[in-house]
């Protein structure tokens, strides 16, 4: 019998005992961000990208300067200390490093737009930080630019619980405004691993896309309204709190996903989903996950394919990752988790559903859990019992990111590709560095995992160190994979530094030539964001 | 008792013998696109507004002009034959006449691309056109602009029946791609009235909203691609097929809502959900559809609210009509069809569910209206027990704007209001048109109905003739007053003709200019469906 009985719940008589297993031991909840603590280590991105050369039309930061945003904002939202200043010139990933000189933390959008308007007139470079989750170098400066952070802009500016619209300052943290929502009945659509550090006008920016992009869909469809301030200072209020608003140009989809390259975001609405486990209504909402094995990626795709039908409008997660990813989380997790299922498999896939009525959801995902056992689709499973399992079940996969970071040095690809084809490019890679020896003492292991229902594939490659010789073996050979599969060489992650000079492999010659005549119209002196995004200036 | 007995199926021994009854005669669906058959009772739009003066920029169409499009096209894809010209010069509404003196039907992407670089060179405007079936005069000319109409390019391209993921011709008619889709187990997340006549690339580039929009979300989140041509003839390939791709600025949600304005969309691809009543499947899946009669807006919004919580995850429609709605709908309808309501009442509202599993459905719904009688939020209602009765049903709705249009003149608003406002104004456009004792023979009623669920009213004021005194007197008060509660002028619309000089009322000057900014960028010369969307010319 592939599943042992355990204090979980049957589902129905027909599937009682079948399913159902308590983990011995269980991970806590995660969060990416880890803030490096010494700066020995971290190379300039100067120094690491030679043939990157700082613009010379732009200004240098001068005391004058300084004296200027020190009369718009208190003393302490001007950083100029070495030791603070570090922390907002590295990622996370400590890849990238900076050079500002100066570090600001506006509290309102007027404040922003006197900043901006007084860096557009003195050519001075603005890179816009948020929560610096990000995986592409975006928001971090690569030489001199001043960094403008949202960490101080964190105030919900209005909430309406007929509709679910939130409106909110830029710098609110994700997990926080989830809770804030939550304690009203209601969610963000917007799930990611950075939760609990990334900023929500960051999100709007770089477009994020995260766990429960399946379900609540895309933020070009749930965020309703943006305001941004222009390079020049212009306040773009586009703070809509309508579902249904077609008076010209969309003009803030323009927006999200630009990466802090035509503009601020200070403000953001967001269309919110009622949340399942909300009990202000008569029925029992649910959560449900499960943990699945299964033995070839023709099987995730089946189980994939059988979620979408039988657990169709209550499916809110498909998350999949290989067996070098669930090696890696055993190895280096933190709290010496186990694996809850049996033994090791070469896939595991977990499946969340979201529905207004435990009954319904527990009998769809049993007879959906039920249907795959019948048809050997899964090797072993469990479902979570209860919010701690829950939590549990999805620390394995989120803790994915952290766990590869502790090799070294990760080399990160976010792509999307159609399904079929998701998990050959993980292969195609892991022969490729197999074959040109570098394997071993250099490249630890290949890792693949991602959101699965979205087509979109987070490859890792974990190193003992960040080395010119790997970087030249994975690209441009994972771009023009990518690009000759029909899929795009930034799924969720962005551009950024990393992929400026690659938008070729997803765009069009005539696409970027809009692009950049579009950043040329908004910001004519290209002061917001340099270096990134686009392979030149326009 | 509220409810009689019939043949429909008692959902569970608490509701037997409470809900359903059979109409005793039902609507058949109606399309809204009745071509005019008469050319002298449509006034040309020149005329009516004289204060529109075409631009002496433009060049008239010379026969040299008409020469070169032979050389493009086919001799029948070039119309300039009186008879022949009208259809595609006239909306159908019969409330906007151009004068065209050439109509193009081009089949391919590259044909478009010679047809709008030559256009552009010479500076002859261009009015792109798809089914025709606009409600704000943006798809029909004002002068003598050329009629570019994607009536033949109605390709499928590819459909991916993993993803979901439909690549098409923009002149594919919305109904028949959906049947294309219904056939393998998918349907479009778009359905709107005019769907027997509207092409899909007018949906996008009127930013369609429709029926079933509170559950299927905006086409800024389903429309996955658009392929549009530049004024400069530039072919502008953005038909991704992946759900996510953030590489650049998302150029194509600048075509989504933009009329016509900045190119012609040849091409879209739309990622499109399962249909529920698909077979292929397990379980069978549901659509259900019930139809209440209330007693008030306040109750109507409680309804509304029990849906959220109680219908939730499987709510595909909220939509709701008042008593005026009905009253014409009973009197023109074709069928002569009854209300199947024992009454009537102020309020109606029909309410649809698609979802996986028909048992579970049937459990909601039937908990839901039991919850609503108990509580004496709904007077009567009933529940269609079969594929008729649903559409039956579905025509009461769907039917609205036909029998407003019977009246003889319909002025037509389409506004976004937060939800406990969304009556108030048709109660006080009623009450405004009596006190200026315009109601009577002139003004014959004030219709309200729409999409309670996206916040979305339309407002029908039927009349015996347009007539500038009414006009007067409902504008700029209406747009006053949408703005003075924070809505938007145009839901769902677009701003068209009708609309050009209003979008002031919903966008600050700081958003009119930079979308004007975009406008020049695209089009210098401003031959993209002039006269309209903008209050001038940039």
């Amino acid at each position: 019998m592939l599943y042992s009985a355990g204090r979980h719940r049957a589902l129905n008589a027909a599937a009682r005992g079948l399913w159902g297993r308590t983990g011995t031991a269980y991970f806590q909840p995660v969060r990416c961000t880890v803030r490096p603590s010494s700066t020995a280590s971290v190379a300039y991105t100067s120094d690491k990208y030679p043939s990157i050369q700082r613009r010379t039309d732009l200004k240098k930061v001068s005391a004058e300067d300084v004296a200027f945003f020190r009369s718009v904002l208190p003393p302490t939202s001007v950083i100029t200390n070495e030791d603070d200043l570090f922390t907002y010139n590295v990622d996370w990933m400590r890849k990238y490093r900076g050079r500002s000189p100066v570090v600001l933390l506006p509290k309102t959008t007027d404040q922003v737009s006197k900043l901006l308007a007084y860096c557009n007139q003195q050519r001075l470079a603005v890179v816009p930080q948020g929560g610096n989750t990000g995986l592409v170098g975006g928001g971090v400066p690569v030489f001199d630019e001043i960094v403008i952070s949202t960490n101080l802009m964190n105030q919900v500016r209005s909430f309406d619980d007929v509709s679910g619209v939130v409106a909110c300052d830029a710098g609110c943290i994700l997990e926080v405004l989830d809770g804030y929502l939550g304690e009203r009945g209601f969610m963000m659509p917007l799930d990611l691993g950075a939760k609990g550090s990334c900023h929500v006008g960051g999100n709007v920016a770089a477009n994020a896309g995260g766990l429960r992009f399946l379900r609540y869909g895309s933020l070009h469809g749930t965020v309703l309204g943006v305001e941004a301030v222009l390079p020049d200072g212009t306040i773009l209020d586009n703070m809509s709190t309508l579902r249904k608003d077609n008076t010209g140009y969309d003009l803030k989809q323009l927006f999200i996903g630009s990466e802090g390259t035509l503009g601020l975001v200070t403000g953001v609405t967001v269309s919110t989903p009622r949340r399942p486990n909300a009990s202000s209504i008569a029925i029992q909402p649910s959560v449900n996950v499960a943990m699945v094995g299964v033995e070839s990626f023709e099987k995730v795709q089946a189980t994939f394919r059988n979620a979408k039908g039988m657990l169709s409008e209550v499916l809110s997660a498909f998350e999949f990752w290989d067996s070098h990813a669930a090696g890696l989380v055993r190895a280096h997790a933190v709290n010496k988790a186990q694996d809850p299922l049996s033994a090791p498999y070469p896939f595991y896939v977990l499946m969340e559903t979201h529905g207004s009525n435990k009954e319904h959801d527990d009998a769809k995902l049993n007879a959906f859990l039920e249907h795959l056992m019948e048809n050997e689709v899964v090797a072993d499973g469990v479902v979570a019992q209860d919010e701690a399992q829950i939590k549990s079940l999805w620390s394995m996969r989120e803790s994915i990111p952290e766990a590869c970071s502790k090799a070294g040095a990760v080399y990160k690809y976010d792509v999307s590709i159609p399904v079929p084809k998701l998990y050959e490019l993980v292969e195609d890679m892991r022969s490729r560095l197999e074959s040109m020896g570098l394997m071993g003492d250099l490249v630890k292991d290949v890792i693949g995992y991602g959101h699965m229902g979205d087509g979109n594939l987070h490859l890792n490659i974990t190193a003992s160190t960040y080395d010119k010789r790997v970087t030249d073996a994975i690209e441009p050979y994972v771009y023009e994979w990518v690009a000759s599969h029909n899929g795009s060489i930034s799924a969720e992650h962005g551009l950024g530094l990393m992929k400026a000079h690659h938008i070729g492999y997803s765009k069009s010659a005539a696409m970027v030539n809009l692009m950049q005549q579009i950043k040329q119209l908004v910001d004519p002196n290209g002061i917001m964001n340099p270096y990134k995004y686009f392979p030149e200036r326009a």
